[in-house]
């Protein structure tokens, strides 16, 4: 299908891109044929030489055709067989299990819908404040560049979440931060010195999926415990300790994830006095902390670093493509995590990441970014709800702040059916199981309220649920 | 110690920042304490009140002081003791043990030389070329910017390095290459992959140090084969395969860590033979090999990725600061080390730096800084070399490329003596036996000849070896 010629320059020029790589992947061209010339090609595509010379470079630049000079573009001999390139888009007949939503949000399709994912649009992050960073990086010392980071990481950017912590009141020292190649990472370092396979470990139960994927990967016992809205039920956290003695918990503090509920602080309480009467060690994940429109009981703060362990990162609200997440716990711990991240990372974070996310928090620029972020997050919350609820999708609760929506499906819907069928429709969904340890959220699902807006998800979601 | 009215700003500002930190160190001013006004400051120091605000901000964006709107600058609550920043710094009293030359090399003084260390100065690294893909990177699309990459990482980034596979014989597809957070990340991943505690993994005697850093985290039981001149020694090899069955072998191809030596195809065809026999799997770490004057027999072209998995990163040629490696590998394990990264990482390297990699490595300009970079390299292995040798100490061999040069030291030297006493001069070395899983490594030493030129190194390595 072609485009009319008034289309913007940079779609004709993807249009021309996948017109070569679809005939690669066809066949019609193979590994060492010449391509048709610019003008022969502009001609066939209605496009003008310019923009067949810009996706041609581009095509070079990834390696699928080479340039040999005067003589044209060849296809590639390291060109792709066209099933490849499919094992790159989301794989249908994959199993609904805790990678389901990851590899299906990270590798959707061009165009796709991702209501189930867990992070905002680009469009919603602060890109002009990046850009400014990056033109800002183009005249740093050679050093940050090009040399390896200190192995805490970054001194400025941990002094940050210093500063940050102890506005909260839990005050640290240098020695207790340990920057992360991401805050997965950061909970898979601490999983790595704490436990060992056969280890008994506590999530809730519904838990953010990853959980159970990274808990998978240390071969250990999980035992969960019912979430409510004001936190985990107390009687049941209380009685699963004494029952399976759990040497960790782990929770998503602030907002938690999937249900967006916020802990109570008499919950909060007496979790901590349990867990020092089992000597449970607990990870509090605060990644979504910035999204609360006041600051909720913290474990961390509460309990000063003693047993509880605070992890995050900044990928909900500045960038996910700087990847970087955060350890604060005890300073004897953090020596050791930080020979472990050595040993098996040789270092944490890209330092020039780590200079970005520092420089752009050091702006108020930031601080006005997650106050707008919660204003439009309010009104999406309160339009994609009641959208929901006019197709018989009921929200659990409605939280305080975040993109979070856990809502049940209408009586009878197995939401893995629901979206196995949304993504036939190049929709991705966060089924209700994925979060469950004891497969007992058949009927509900994740919605992210910010990757909700399109006018054709409402339709397609009623279609998928049978409405 | 006040300086003259006439240094430069950036200087006066410095020092009005120390004075500050310095009170605040010694107690002079504690947590919530008013600083001194600007004006009095600005008298007290002898510079100009708009230093003095400067320095202020400075250090309220390091959040060692903050502002309160109308009445002046507070020493924060998260201010640090002194103590804490020591931390960052070598630590004198540790052991030297395989992670001796990492922590201090990534944690050094600045000012101090680093002959030990395993990457090149920053100056010698494509500084202006990255410059370049920084201002490039400032005008990305949003998504670039902010969201995570594809599981497997960066196609284009896969692409470049099948295009290089390809010119050494080794035709792989895009689903066999996975980018991980680094080199060393990505021989953890496949460790958990293939490993099980308990496990017996052969290494070279010597080896790269993080090597025997790593598996002990990994709980495996470690055994060595002699490294000479042309590879493993080969009947060593045979019978440490037939005795031990060890699951897996590990080893630095092209220019091996740290003797710089070269596996000739001869030892290279009879390794995988016996690998074969005794179903061992390789991984062949190709992090030296664009620092080859021309390419050497590897095991990876050689077995085509059947029984070997090849990996490597950019840190050594490119930046360290943009942490990136990369797995090629049969097309079904890397489908599961991709549920592995996302398990334990939530994906791989930063897409910002996997783009500016990508087009860094587009471009002629890397062949070129490459071929600079061997020309530089070749003068000053034959200069460092020549000056060790005067004053007592022999490298092993001339190695046909990179950096290394692994040296004999006088007899009865012990490097482990000679690293500890050259620490007291702010001088980072690699003694033998960090390399060494038997220990027998005692008289060596590793040489980094790029970071040898300093003309205090000779003088201050005469007085360390006693000469």
């Amino acid at each position: 299908m072609q485009r009319p010629a008034n289309a913007p320059k940079a779609t004709r020029t993807t249009d021309v891109m996948n017109a070569i790589r679809a005939r690669i992947a066809s066949r019609a061209l193979a590994a060492d044929d010449r391509l048709p010339s610019i003008r022969s090609f502009a001609a066939t595509m209605g496009v003008s030489p310019s923009t067949v010379v810009e996706a041609y470079d581009r095509l070079a630049a990834e390696g699928l055709i080479r340039a040999r000079p005067g003589s044209g573009f060849y296809v590639s001999s390291a060109a792709l067989p066209p099933l490849s390139l499919a094992k790159d888009q989301p794989q249908h007949d994959r199993a609904v299990d805790p990678f389901w939503v990851s590899r299906q949000s990270l590798d959707a399709a061009s165009g796709a819908l991702k209501p189930g994912c867990g992070w905002l649009p680009a469009d919603w992050m602060p890109t002009e404040a990046l850009r400014r960073a990056f033109r800002g990086l183009a005249r740093a010392e050679d050093a940050v560049l090009a040399d390896y980071g200190a192995t805490r990481g970054s001194l400025a950017l941990r002094r940050t979440l210093m500063a940050r912590f102890a506005d909260e009141g839990l005050e640290v020292s240098p020695e207790q931060v340990l920057l992360t190649m991401s805050g997965t990472q950061a909970i898979d370092l601490i999983c790595r010195f704490l436990l060992r396979p056969g280890d008994t470990v506590l999530v809730d139960d519904p838990c953010y999926f990853n959980f159970r994927a990274l808990l998978r990967a240390h071969q250990v016992k999980l035992v969960s415990v019912p979430y409510t809205p004001s936190g985990p039920d107390v009687a049941s956290f209380e009685a699963v300790l004494d029952a399976e003695r759990p040497r960790l918990y782990i929770t998503v503090s602030g907002l938690h994830n999937p249900t967006g509920a916020t802990m109570s602080p008499q919950t909060a309480h007496r979790v901590l006095n349990a867990a020092a009467a089992c000597d449970l060690t607990i990870v509090e994940d605060d990644i979504f902390a910035d999204f609360e429109p006041e600051p909720s009981a913290r474990l961390a703060a509460l309990d000063g670093l003693n047993r509880v362990i605070r992890i995050g990162s900044f990928s909900k609200t500045l960038s996910a493509s700087l990847r970087c997440g955060f350890i604060a716990a005890r300073a004897d711990w953090i020596e050791q995590l930080v020979d472990l991240q050595v040993a098996t990372g040789f270092g944490g974070p890209c330092a020039v990441a780590t200079e970005i996310i520092a420089s752009v928090l050091a702006t108020g620029f930031y601080r006005k970014h997650v106050e707008e972020l919660r204003r439009r997050l309010a009104r999406a919350r309160r339009d994609v709800g009641e959208k929901l609820q006019r197709i018989g999708i009921e929200p659990w609760l409605m939280p305080r702040g975040g993109f979070q929506l856990w809502c049940r499906l209408p009586d009878g819907c197995d939401s893995a059916d629901v979206a196995r069928a949304a993504l036939a429709d190049n929709i991705v969904l966060a089924p209700g199981n994925v979060f469950s340890t004891t497969q007992s959220a058949t009927g509900f699902m994740r919605f992210n309220v910010a990757q909700c807006r399109d006018p054709k998800l409402m339709p397609a979601l009623q279609r998928a649920i049978g409405r």
